[in-house]
């Protein structure tokens, strides 16, 4: 049986999210049915992470298990020509039998994209937040030193029930990056996420950087795990899964 | 009679470009529709370049003449509210009353994006060309040396009928940046340009970088006037007008 991984990347804007539902069209259910009109077998698909509607991925990580021995890079083309144009594979290799893309990384890197100028500039109307209040970086950078390291990441978690691993996340870095067009773009890697952590995360600092709340506040938050007092949970359009950290 | 000139930004995915057209959606059209929405007047529009179906832009200019006292922050907003996401009106100021786009500007600039990967990205499927093979950057270069400065563009040009001014164009610069994901930028700045000029540089260049055609080539496909010896036609897709450069 080969176990086969995929890196892919996608816009998440016409889609309902990485999982299958009945209802939408999922990004998950729209390989699946490429994956079938090339291989002629149902396959059942793992992801890294199981991204919500509207959210994109610049490198995703799905593997699957097949008897088939196609060439992979054939794969790789065949795919590319039986999926929508939002959907591309970058990569196919064969792994070990073991590996599962939830199980063997080490962490996730995520980037949010805010459009923090007067108005949503049309290019990255599906890519960005449009926040219209000129944003304190410096007050966003303070933010962010209290939220580096491991923390209990509850107050920054909806739907606590959802989520069944520990509350302990570790945040690696969370950097601050302005791109052309009034742009800011913050980059988050971490060993693991709660359910939302990263919008919630995003909309606290935006919160802070428009002044509603304090750095300070930070830690209050983080204590009491009062998910009331931090900030918004920003849109799922600005989120985009960059990277999975696989173990080698 | 005031004299309002308007700066948009738009993504020319879903328009047949900018000028009206009775079977398709045009940004002429979506303009007047929402000017006539908050003025109740029906305007005639002029724009610095009536960009090609699909052909986005950043910093179009076009102006209109009215009675009306309305404030024009106030006009943005109302504009930006009406407009649908994909069209943005940057800024509106009032102009001598002789102030016309395509008379009063120096010249534009436009950028060019190439994703030069196996595979296109999704994000940037709208944005720009895919060209799969590897382009030799030092080779476009060398080609772009030759294109600077005045010169009678006319193997540039196509359907030249259709142009009535003087085939002599100069171009004050033409730079190539590499951007993250494999992406290439031409950005081409010249006083004037004939019709599917940029489009047509850029096919040419593509050519060179790709090794079917020598950039020593170049002069002589300029000497001879020569559309057939010179590259494709860029897909419209692929560029973006930046810049109207009004004179002051």
């Amino acid at each position: 049986m080969r176990n086969i991984k995929l890196i892919l990347s996608y816009e998440g804007t016409r889609y309902a999210g990485w999982q299958k539902n009945q209802d939408a069209p999922t990004i998950e259910l729209t390989l699946e049915k490429a994956l079938f009109q090339i291989l002629r077998e149902k396959l059942e698909l793992q992801a890294a992470s199981r991204t919500d509607a509207g959210v994109h991925a610049q490198g995703q990580v799905v593997n699957f298990k097949t008897e088939n021995s196609i060439d992979l890079k054939l794969l790789v083309r065949s795919l590319n020509g039986v999926l929508p144009h939002d959907i591309r594979i970058l990569n196919a290799r064969a792994m070990p039998g073991d590996f599962h893309p939830t199980l063997h990384n080490r962490g996730k890197e995520y980037l949010y994209q805010i459009c923090n100028s007067p108005f949503q500039l049309p290019f990255y109307r599906h890519l960005s937040w449009h926040v219209p209040t000129p944003l304190d970086l410096q007050h966003i950078k303070n933010a962010v030193l209290h939220l580096l390291g491991t923390h209990d990441f509850s107050a920054f978690c909806n739907e606590r029930a959802l989520w069944t691993r520990s509350p302990l996340c570790t945040l690696e870095s969370i950097t601050l990056e302005k791109l052309p067009h009034e742009r800011l773009q913050i980059t988050v890697k971490g060993d693991h996420f709660l359910y939302k952590m990263v919008r919630n995360l995003v909309g606290t600092l935006v919160y802070v950087g428009c002044g509603k709340l304090n750095p300070d506040m930070i830690p209050v938050i983080l204590e009491n795990k009062a998910r009331s007092l931090a900030g918004v949970t920003a849109p799922a359009h600005g989120l985009c899964l960059r990277e999975v950290l696989i173990e080698q």
